[in-house]
């Protein structure tokens, strides 16, 4: 679908936007939309949608809209939603069981597999299914499955650690809630999501609002 | 400290990156540091971060580097984390529970003061101190008492509406897990945290790794 592998991150942030907004027509009973009326769904100019979509080859005719239906089929296979994903959570806490908890996670097709985790209590608990384990045997556990996604969530005195070791056992992908940019070797990929970030962000913003 | 009010969003998302780093470097007992070391440290160029520091006024010394206290210190101020802020969580689920437990969420002065919810099983029960109160009451809540930050942390069903309303109350600051753009006024601004739209950028940028 594709016509090069040069897509700018940019664009790659905003297809999971239109992604949801086509799900919430679809819901409508929509079967039509068009630049515009994404335009106003997702705040984004008519003319950047049509460009972001151009990337992928074009969807849609001029004059004649997008197909609500075909273009998220086609936008969600661009992400990889179409395919099914093993996950496991290292850390068990508050974010970990949140995570693990949080069903929209499971709109797409990700399995939370295992948890892992220190805390003698929490071992051999369940969270939907997926077992809390001994964070001790975690290089084993990967050695035996195949998992795709692992999210971090540990203090982020050890997130580094515990990185370094799961990418040795062939993890590629990390969702990191760790307090912390993690230092991975080339052909690793982590999504951060620092919520005190997110949060200081905010309260600057508040603060001018206030007009202090 | 600002030399005006028109520093670009861009900057303002890098400040709590050099906040937290600082905060770091304090830790370890460091006293000074440079635009190279943080260079290091965030992944920014060094240009980039002196450039940055320059909108605000500018610290430190050419050729002597930056004090990591003060440095720190006036970012702090600049994003107003020198102030105390009280927070309620509407949605008192996996996420809200997670967030009025976040630790991390107390390195600054955020007070979780009440969570909100329509779930009688939940209602009257205490996260760390903050009673959930019945969701029906959140105006008459807010009415009487001065809140600086909602944290929205319903289903996206409800968010919106829920939003308005405690926006009629005066509420300028909302910190939203709900997977939905909320359409807000002039005067109130909106942080997201779309946790979706993370995860399928992860997944995105993983299935490019493998080559898919």
């Amino acid at each position: 679908m594709e016509k090069n592998g040069k897509i700018s991150s940019a664009v790659i942030r905003r297809l999971p936007k239109y992604y949801r907004y086509l799900g919430e027509l679809k819901r409508m009973g929509v079967n039509k939309t068009s630049s515009r009326e994404l335009s106003e769904m997702t705040g984004f100019s008519a003319s950047q949608i049509r460009q972001d979509l151009n990337n992928f080859g074009g969807f849609g005719q001029q004059g004649f809209g997008y197909d609500v239906e075909s273009l998220r089929f086609e936008i969600g296979k661009i992400l990889g939603l179409d395919k099914k994903y093993k996950v496991i959570i290292v850390g068990a806490g508050n974010i970990g069981e949140a995570i693990a908890n949080y069903t929209g996670f499971y709109e797409a097709d990700y399995e939370v597999v295992s948890l892992f985790d220190k805390n003698p209590k929490l071992i051999g608990l369940s969270i939907r299914n997926a077992v809390i384990r001994d964070i001790d045997y975690i290089e084993e556990y990967l050695k035996a499955e195949k998992v795709d996604i692992a999210v971090i969530c540990t203090p982020k005195s050890v997130c580094q650690q515990i990185a370094e070791k799961i990418v040795a056992c062939g993890i590629k992908a990390i969702w990191n809630f760790a307090p912390k940019d993690l230092k991975m070797p080339e052909g690793v990929y982590v999504e951060n999501v620092h919520l005190n970030e997110s949060l200081f962000s905010l309260t600057y913003y508040y603060n001018k609002l206030k007009g202090e």
